[in-house]
């Protein structure tokens, strides 16, 4: 191997990985969104394929694909499965926007801004009934059940996160709640489909999207104020109000004196004092504390898929402690 | 009997002589609805509650019990697909309700003036997942499939309608496919899932669902000029440039110099013209048009039934044209 192949090589990430040793099913389940998003209404399929077409890296569905992998088998219905998934996921992204009112995503102006925001929950509202429709089609009850349930878990995390918007009294345990809802959720779906649609045990999947799910959304939300994503402010979270592990971190650890400087920000957040804001924050060590904690959960995810072996779960083994390194 | 009592039977309306025979089935449905609404983030239970105890009918969840009973079935499971019915129908009334930035909702203030548009499309989101909970719940793969298409076509109906909001070239097709999709559609399923989960001939409940829902939203539509609704606003559907049948009959028979006067007020809604549109369309006798193509959907609704006996088929064989009553 020469250097550059070498380096080419260990510049991979483990889910870039995944995708190329599943690029042929995933093929299929991109031909399965982008044949189920279609609709006699114009609008239906302009506005899913304008966010869809935008890319993101199709964590969900290539999760399923590689836990069903894993699991002995590559089924159409396994295909159709992680096609609901993303379903579900795009469904939640296009309503998050209208909720936060958000101006960007995945690098261009957010559907709701081109749509409006009644073209956004009516188009997110039918992918959510398409993917059930999916669901429906693999014929197998407790698959859809998995689903169901974290499509009703997932808006209660989304509800409980705007109730506490601005509250600086929220607990590690509130955010924790939070955070399982919102994204581990579909996270432990997208991995426990694959062995429950095949009859199996899926207890190690179920563990691992849950880990996977908590380090993703932890470390996200370290990136909101370090290094936020392609098309984002600095600081999104703060504009908004939200209240995440680093402010929770901050604030256990914060003089009394900063802990009201915290608190006075949180209630006048601006473009102004956001620099501040962050550098009360580093005072407290809260990125690398919260870092921390998406690392144990990083270290569980990869033992719950330890007993498996082949260059899949290899990479699945690897890739909690590879969504760290996004910022460390 | 007394002449009171005689009187009073003659102003018991189908639904609610239905209500009044399935009383107590009735009872464990809103027992469902209600525990299933229930979450540990208080404001879903607050807001879903909101909507759910200002009434309405239940004429979908009572539809559902009806045609189960004419199967001759009064199961657990025909309760919660009663009250999987329902739950879909109040989401799209949050959601419907963000859309047109309603403000008022079964003669109270909708949910979105109070709760805000964020709770409201999360809401709708969770009741949406929960009856899906319920649907799997009777492990009836064939009931859900009929529940989750009706659920795609209800948006690809709103966005249609959407779409084309201020369009005075709209035609009788495109219009008959808008409530077909918006809200015969939930109907169709709310009759059809009852003999469909006990593996029997759904047909003519299909056929019934379709032309009850279709005659709904027509006289619906008549009475949005005629005789709005409590809290309702006369010619809502004027003001948010929504062209319903009344419209297109007026259009299909104006002279060119009113046509030209109905595109304009279309263009430019206010309260000050909305009286002299009225009686624009009333001079092209397009409400009572419009109740005569409602009138042939109760008839053929009615005629589906034909060939059931008893008190509840009878009731459901009167309720089309009791429908007709509320604007003749």
């Amino acid at each position: 191997m020469t250097n550059a192949a070498m380096q080419e090589k260990a510049e991979t990430s483990p889910i870039e990985s995944i995708g190329d040793t599943l690029h042929d099913q995933m093929i299929d389940v991109n031909a399965v969104i982008l044949d189920r998003m279609q609709s006699h209404v114009p609008m239906i399929p302009q506005l899913a394929g304008y966010l869809i077409a935008a890319g993101g890296k199709r964590i969900r569905p290539l999760l399923t694909l590689a836990c069903a992998s894993l699991c002995g088998n590559e089924s159409d219905n396994q295909k159709k499965l992680a096609a609901a998934v993303e379903f579900i996921h795009t469904a939640t992204l296009l309503h998050d926007d209208v909720v936060d009112g958000s101006d960007q995503r995945r690098g261009q102006a957010a559907a709701n801004e081109v749509f409006g925001n009644q073209a956004s929950v009516l188009v997110g509202d039918f992918l959510f009934a398409r993917a059930f429709e999916l669901m429906v089609e693999t014929n197998n009850i407790n698959a859809l059940n998995s689903l169901a349930k974290a499509s009703s878990i997932i808006t209660e995390g989304e509800v409980l996160q705007m109730s506490l918007i601005g509250n600086t009294d929220i607990t590690r345990e509130q955010y924790f709640k939070i955070i399982e809802a919102k994204t581990a959720a579909l996270f432990v779906a997208s991995c426990e489909v694959a062995p429950i649609l095949m009859g199996q045990d899926a207890t190690a999947f179920t563990a691992y999207g849950h880990c996977l799910g908590m380090a993703f959304q932890i470390v996200d939300d370290v990136m909101d104020y370090t290094s936020p994503k392609m098309g984002k402010d600095k600081g999104d979270d703060f504009m908004e109000g939200k209240i995440t592990l680093p402010v929770i971190v901050a604030m256990e650890n914060a003089s009394d004196d900063d802990k009201e400087k915290i608190q006075t920000a949180i209630k006048n957040p601006s473009a102004d004092n956001i620099d501040d804001f962050i550098a009360l924050l580093e005072k407290y060590d809260a990125f690398n504390q919260s870092v921390k904690v998406a690392q144990d959960y990083s270290n569980q995810g990869a033992k719950s898929l330890s007993h498996f072996t082949g260059n899949i779960a290899q990479n699945l083994i690897a890739l909690p402690q590879s969504i760290l390194h996004r910022v460390i």
